[in-house]
């Protein structure tokens, strides 16, 4: 049995991202390690001309610093296709619109939040009266028709004026597919819309067939997961229809456990036994917190891939 | 300040769950306490006549042996609204059809299990081919036609045979919400007949009204959690429409952390700032596997309820 | 591959805990069937005469109202061997003395705590004039001597007078080992005795060969740790010399998590590559709550092994 | 209420660690903003003449790869006090001798591990060889005397030869306190020699002054810990007797929960109800494995003190 020996990270001045996510990689998958081996994977991803990459986004990412990146890597057209949940979009739009998340605490007394009209999320805050405004954009534009969930979310784009997720994705004609967007403020902003007797209809099962064609019709596939919850599975569902029994690529970043059997928390190597992930597929779970591995794994990639 | 000691939790011979749970209780709200005080909120919720019990559940909860607990509470009434995900609905038909989860393991060769037509939950397995099944029932059920999603789901329930989640709510009225059906096996199988022309059309926005509708008449709302995911921020979202300014009575049951933002970590208390749950509420974050969470408090209230 | 189906957990009144810890069983290795097989072991290793049983216990277990069911197992002698930290000597001394822990809460202003005297261990509080008694104690008995760890141990039982794990300990000879004793609040009181000149002298190394050679000697092993830290690591240690290559029964219960690679939540087959655990032993990783698992663990096992 | 937004963090070629982790701090206390927040206060620490500096380190740091960066922070002297497990100085002292850990896997056969004389740290692998050369060290040099703890560590580091933990230690006379020393494999040298009719006595509390002493005349204390367990809750018992009602600077590092109560996962604000934590302390907990978080701040922090 060879045995590679761990070799420990040292202490440098004007230490580079990417050199810091290299010696990570020297440790083995302790840790840190699989913050290095997701960045190797993501490179590839992205380099193998023939890999169509599958991102799938929950939790809450915008208000934890996320936006930039996830607007960037869209932009640059490393991720195929994009999952999110309702409420990233939301979040998006509210920052669209010209609002922003804030810097709050979890340790406060929600009471007075609610009395000044603060939402708390985790440690951010939202003002409540965003809503206001998000109002104001669904009755300013129009959105009467009829569209699968995937057309709909494009509209939406189109009437975005600000660099956003929702704009980029429907500029550079990125399918973004949000299952769960009636759990979201979008949802109640469309609640309200029919409320006042717009037409707006948009069917839940119409773009399944988009997401299982691609997935279908791609050369290789390439999973990489922000989270678990919808999105996750969504694509899991997806990549039982790729071509190689499965992803060939996987990452994931999540601190969800995997003993309660749930999607979210479940191991990537799970998925072999669904033919979701092919056997020999390089990936790896790595157990961090999204806005600390991201921001390492992007700015690591970014100086192997753009030289 | 006055301080009520901690009563440690004695070994005794033909313990009773509910006495076990009482006894738990005493320990104040460390760990087995907060099971405790979740019996006692649950109790309450149901003999409140003005509640109305809207029950999220997400996650494995049929491989991990809760279906009949669920069944249970929803033939009692004890719930009045079931949100879920389309994992947890297509998981009860499967079983309805007359197949079974399996008992498994996690450490295993999963290729070796995608080679025996064995999918792998966790510690739970499937048979793949229960999708055969899943298939013939959706070709010999006629489900064309136009919906929103609560009506397609009483629908399935309505062709469906054996004791099962969905019969029970279609049966009883039970009003089931699952705004990311397309996200299931279920999807999969509307996929399916759609392919073969099948008119179906199942509108994501429609149903929202009604819960909302269901929110905004109560006269007051509790809210039990099993899980987070979308089952748990799509009856959130709603909360904020009910009376007294968000749900009375709150239960979760869940492991997952709050530090990373999302919905599902988060504590209940956040809720207060968003207007969620009230600020006098009872409410109980209980931080345990929901499988032994679960049988616990339901068999402890069971002897409180019917005497 | 022959399958067992899952069999659901069912509601029923006047339920038993043993029964259902029994019906966990029956959900597989899922959650609560790690319980289930807990119970069954704990069973096994009491019951088997040749077995020598560890029992590791780090944590607030004494705040967590689990001190009764401590002193029980180790009075029925189902515990040959004790090791634990310095803090629940500490706790169980000062309820041995008079004193409670009390019900409290974590979300509460630590310097108001702090200004009326309360430390907090999480959710629940003690008193700080509790120190006051056990200088009280020490001062009036006699410590001055030369000893190991467990020796001076055994002497704090000789001179406590009210029921509690270090009298039990000392009245029927359980060897107590614990490594840690000057990291507690009986370790302060011991510095507060060498400033008055009192001749205590306890030695580091020398009980060590005391529980290597129980290891060494019995015919058979089994270890139960609640918690991971110093208990376990200790016990672990003296695995290595334990015959048949390792313990053959093994119960860990702990919600840490294995990735960091410390050896509190190591699963406990990493064992096996140490010699640690046999490779055939029979044993099980519970990931819960110890003040959920142990009473319910505890309450079954003594319906059968005391009919 | 005045709010400061979220300051999305963005994507830059080349860009350095530090720029990383000021950016972090930018999104507030979400995740990485923690990462943030405690590289600024561990500058403070070091710049802030008046502070002496405690670092507690537990869990598998040295298979993690972070054992040059222990070694640089402690000879560059930004820490003054040292308090370890009794593994982690096993750790440092076999690859002192020459010894490496390796690369490896959790997802393997243990039982085959034990055959080849590996053992396990989760995904690290060490050769079982290296006790015999750590015994050759123990016969080789002579350890016989009477000792506290902290002597007789400084005493193995004086005959330590390659840079190591235990050697900066001695030749720098940083104090180095390990109450669990028994409980490694340098305990199982010791008893070894002890077995050899080798004279070596080493008390268990006689170095509890030292640190009491450092803590009580020190002007202010500033603490740093990585993991919990022992090390942490010796300083934290330590700091109860420092001036200005317990520490005046506070970062913890670790993954463990609070809710089991036990004092690893206690969140640093615990600490102000026992007077270990000022009031007024600026603190942070660090929700991540040390692995990562470890490298990002202390590269960080050298380009803020050695500019």
């Amino acid at each position: 049995m060879e045995l590679k020996p761990i070799v420990p990270i040292e202490i440098k001045k004007n230490m580079l991202v990417n050199d810091l996510v290299l010696a990570m990689k020297n440790i083995g998958v302790m840790g840190a390690g699989r913050i290095g081996e997701a960045a190797d994977i993501f490179t590839k991803m992205i380099q193998d001309k023939e890999c169509t990459v599958f991102l799938g986004a929950a939790g809450a990412l915008i208000p934890g610093g996320q936006r930039e990146l996830l607007i960037s890597i869209l932009e640059k057209k490393w991720i195929d296709v994009f999952v999110c949940t309702g409420a990233t979009l939301t979040h998006d739009l509210i920052e669209a619109l010209g609002h922003n998340h804030y810097q709050g605490h979890h340790l406060i007394d929600d009471n007075e939040l609610n009395k000044k009209g603060i939402d708390r999320i985790y440690d951010s805050f939202m003002k409540n009266d965003v809503y206001a405004d998000l109002e104001k954009f669904f009755n300013e534009n129009d959105f009467t028709g009829e569209y699968n969930i995937k057309e709909f979310l494009w509209k939406i784009g189109y009437f975005t004026k600000k660099r956003s997720i929702l704009k980029i994705c429907y500029e550079k004609k990125i399918p973004i597919f949000c299952p769960g967007i009636s759990d979201s403020g979008i949802g109640l902003m469309v609640w309200n819309q029919l409320n006042k007797n717009k037409k707006i209809k948009v069917d839940v099962f119409n773009d399944l067939k988009e997401i299982l064609d691609i997935a279908w019709t791609c050369k290789k596939a390439g999973v990489f997961y922000l989270g678990g919850g919808l999105p996750k599975n969504f694509i899991q569902q997806a990549m039982q229809f790729s071509p190689k029994d499965g992803a060939s690529y996987g990452i994931q970043i999540t601190t969800d456990r995997p003993e309660s059997g749930g999607s979210s928390g479940a191991e990537l190597r799970e998925g072999i036994s669904w033919g979701k992930l092919n056997e020999k597929a390089r990936f790896i779970d790595v157990i961090c917190d999204v806005t600390i591995a991201l921001p390492l794994i992007i700015n690591a990639v970014i100086d192997r891939i753009e030289p």
